[in-house]
């Protein structure tokens, strides 16, 4: 952890470290990833399942053993407990509506001249969806990301998840299943990712990957982008929490360290007007950690990445926080929206005091899939619009066309794309739709 | 050229032939672009003044002089004859406002339970637009690049264009100041990649870089991912074009044509209802090559690459359409909203007979910088949003907490996330903010 002011002569050195700081370092998979995926293109379901017995340690019997059964779905959803199934009925129903919200309006544009402009909205026609398994089995990614695509209208969604030891983790499928899964395949790794850009006998291949993995899955992720689409590549969680004097340290230490527990790369920073606050949340964090279990992990993180930043005013704080553009952005002063709306760059903001970041991970509405390293300057969490494309239109009479044409057929010449030019201008001049073949055009070119 | 009709018996090998075909042998270049951008990287301007100087074979004096000056826009714009720049001027016009009608609104849901959730869109910092020099430079281009940045509010916008030899194409100075570019910086090839996503001493680094380029280009869009967001890595142009008979095949023949003068990698596919049609076009599509300044280059790829598919029906031509997902789709039937409405995927539409591709290419509005490749499955043209992003956010009355707080902490629970619970369920049952500092939770935690 380190601790900076804004008041101190090198705060602007020591600022610049925490920014330019690696918290992770990429294993070299690149090789042996490329391995995986021309495995899976050559053999198909052969290459699944032989690297499902290899690496996850269990032995199918059959390619179409792969496959999650309904009544193993089924058999899931009864082993869970109800009031879990109700918490993720009540998360997927909030992540539903909020997604709704975002579904964006085709665009119709019509010209005096005589063309009619447009853009149309369609869904991807299939996706598939990676979900890490074992000891990092999250349902509430699965919610997160199977719900924008279901919303968005994808008629298809996969879902690949390693089951180690051929072990089922029951919430994930009730997840899968409550979030309109359509299928869901115990393909893990590299090999699930070649399997969904490429196809095997079994899996059909699908049109975008999306999901968050280790280093293999990310770097099959890499490797396919092109054939496939892909969401983001995701790096390790973080936090700002905003805070003045008026708060409660052991909550914001909570926060704080509700992201150190992820993984011992995640950081935690703290930017508070308050140096009495920052001692506090110093004191208050090594508190909280005698009685966390996965206080190894949250307290690597506090101590390797962790920040507390004293400056003298919100104006130091905003523009800290917007070099920052960290993942998640918690506000905690007395007027959250007022400062919050001074702030350009962060994944997702939780204002006031009743609205910890772990709100938003679970059961808020917005996704919890979130850009992280400081690329909110440039990227977005995940959306239903991560599921949809767009196809643009015109439509022009022969008056618009002879409106327009002329100065297209300039810029064509200007740019020497005769042919470009000469299909305007061909077309100018007329007045009635060319008649039947073979008709000569008008212009006898 | 290929010739294919639904009703042989051998048209599914032919066509996913077609389909698998690779147009481009990409050049292996990572290692030399991994040098270029390491010594951007390490030399700054001093770096991009010797490859300016070795690749485009003139010597900046100093880097100062690698920014083009205002008296430089000046002149270029005096020198273009009036007639480019009011063509210029119509297309600029055209394209903001089929841009500015695609912004998105932000959304803000109340809750009744005692939440707000919102969603805001931003404008990126600063993006770096790639425009490629010497014989391929292209005026429409930087139009078509920058005007979405600009109207989706980004305050700086940095172009980077190689000028061989020294020289300025006065078009495309005159395109980026109608544009609202307001750096012009005559840096090409992974230099200027590397130089707009790391920064030098004199460019400062941006947020985001598009725009087309060679290899190199590609290489270095690529290889800069992460630390800065990306367009698309574009690959050769293609077009499909639906006729029926009712069409004047000669037109027809120049919108292919049009299509394939861009370089021997585009495709141009015809796809018609009557086989009478196919043969018009075919002998067409010779008959205009005989007077096509770049007939080497088109005949090439129209020998190479194209093809002519007679289908039975629509309901068949919409169904291969999909599958080839063109970057372009040119529909010329009697009616063609109804056709564009069965086809789910493409990247732009043309209807009708008075509606040739190279409009959009110029003028019509909508933007020309597409997805190529199949990728029209999942991907989208170039709009505003490629240059905004979106930060959610959520606000919480402690009724709000209580009501939904419970499921997260369950979820949270499962998932073995302790402290996300705990920094939920110490601010359960409140019913004002916490006192100040250094008051004590409500759980005692």
């Amino acid at each position: 952890m380190i601790r900076l002011s804004t008041a101190d002569a090198g705060f602007e050195a020591g600022f610049r470290a925490l920014l330019d700081s690696a918290r992770e370092t990429t294993a070299k998979v690149d090789a042996a990833v490329a391995g995986i995926i021309a495995a899976v293109r050559e053999q198909g379901d052969a290459a699944l399942l032989e690297m499902t017995a290899r690496y996850d340690r269990w032995q199918p019997a059959t390619a179409a053993a792969l496959r999650v059964t309904e009544a193993e779905i089924d058999a899931a959803r009864a082993a869970c407990a109800p009031e879990l199934l109700d918490a993720l009925d009540l998360a997927a129903t909030r992540i539903e509506r909020f997604h709704a919200a975002q579904l964006p309006r085709d665009v119709e544009l019509d010209d005096p001249l005589g063309l009619t402009l447009g853009l149309r909205w369609g869904a991807i026609d299939a996706v598939g969806l990676y979900v890490p398994g074992g000891k990092a089995a999250y349902p509430s990614s699965v919610l997160m990301n199977a719900i924008p695509a279901r919303v968005a209208g994808v008629p298809r969604i996969a879902i690949c998840v390693p089951t180690p030891d051929g072990a089922l983790n029951n919430l994930v499928l009730a997840a899968a299943h409550r979030a309109g899964v359509t299928e869901i395949w115990r393909v893990g790794g590299a090999q699930a990712i070649a399997a969904l850009a490429w196809g095997t006998e079994s899996i059909a291949a699908v049109d975008r990957v999306a999901g968050p993995g280790n280093a293999y899955v990310a770097e099959a992720k890499r490797q396919v982008f092109g054939r496939v689409g892909i969401d983001s590549i995701a790096g390790p969680s973080e936090v700002v929490v905003l805070a003045d004097a008026s708060q409660n340290p052991r909550l914001i230490a909570m926060d704080l360290l509700a992201q150190a527990e992820h993984d011992e790369s995640a950081q935690s920073i703290l930017i508070t007007t308050s140096a009495q606050m920052a001692n506090a949340v110093e004191h208050a964090v090594e508190e909280a950690l005698l009685s966390l279990p996965r206080a190894a992990i949250a307290g690597e993180s506090w101590r390797r990445h962790g920040a507390v930043i004293v400056v003298r005013d919100w104006e130091e704080g905003a523009a800290l926080t917007d070099r920052l553009a960290p993942e998640h952005l918690q506000v905690m002063v007395s007027d959250p929206a007022a400062l919050f709306a001074r702030i350009r760059h962060a994944g997702a903001a939780f204002l006031g005091p009743h609205c910890p970041e772990a709100l938003g991970d679970y059961i808020a509405g917005p996704n919890h899939v979130l850009p992280t390293g400081r690329t909110a300057r440039f990227a977005s969490g995940l959306s239903v619009f991560d599921f949809l494309k767009r196809t643009t239109w015109v439509s022009a009479e022969a008056r618009g066309l002879d409106a327009i044409g002329p100065a297209a057929v300039a810029l064509a010449e200007a740019e020497g794309l005769t042919a470009h030019a000469r299909s305007i201008a061909m077309r100018l001049g007329q007045n009635a739709a060319p008649a039947a073949p073979p008709a000569s055009p008008p212009d006898g070119a």
